[in-house]
């Protein structure tokens, strides 16, 4: 059940994405990482790279304590899958988010996203990570 | 980037339970595709395999016109993630879920799940699938 060096490649260049971008919330290297025409299915972000851009010099001066946390990462060919944990400032009981990339000649191509807030209560004692 | 025989086994067992069980929110088939002791992780859902046996009885009858859209499935090892869009009811514009399971010895024994609705409109014209 090994992944090829490719997938292992796509793997890394989201990763990387995910460490140097998402987690600063850091429009500085999305160029690195994301294609000029990349398509864009959030239901919250307007389409295009420079809208992600202007999302994140937003959003990161009013969020200096905002963590996300990784849970898992898979890859399957040319597509990546992140589950995590978002708290955008503390005490903040957060999101969950599934977010689907597709990778294309080493850069993020298309991206899918899932977001639901943490239920306060439930019936299942289980972490929802 | 092809998948192992062992992935292909592990994604083609969550999809059969994908269209046995939760297409047509049948209970019948659960104990052929999920461990008696398997975790669950939704937010919603009581934890057992009972329990979700009990909660397709109960939703089942109520949601005659219920509508399972799988979109992209993906497999990594002894993890397959599926990304679908529900409706459940005509007109319903439904939720778009993203599923993970863990998968060993041939039975799903772990799941987590993150579930958005959709929109009714927002700033981004493409479709969140």
């Amino acid at each position: 059940m090994a992944r090829s060096a490719q997938e292992q490649r796509n793997l890394d260049l989201v990763l990387a994405m995910f460490r140097e971008v998402l987690v600063p919330l850091d429009s500085a290297p999305v160029d690195r990482f994301i294609a000029a025409d990349y398509i864009q299915h959030s239901p919250l972000a307007a389409p295009g790279r420079d809208a992600l851009k202007a999302f994140l010099d937003e959003i990161r001066p009013s969020h200096p304590d905002a963590e996300h946390n990784l849970k898992r990462a898979f890859v399957d060919g040319d597509h990546v899958v992140l589950h995590y944990h978002v708290r955008r400032w503390r005490d903040d009981p957060g999101m969950m988010v599934c977010d689907i990339f597709r990778v294309a000649d080493g850069l993020i191509v298309e991206h899918w996203d899932v977001i639901q807030d943490i239920a306060p209560a439930g019936p299942n004692p289980n972490p929802p990570w």
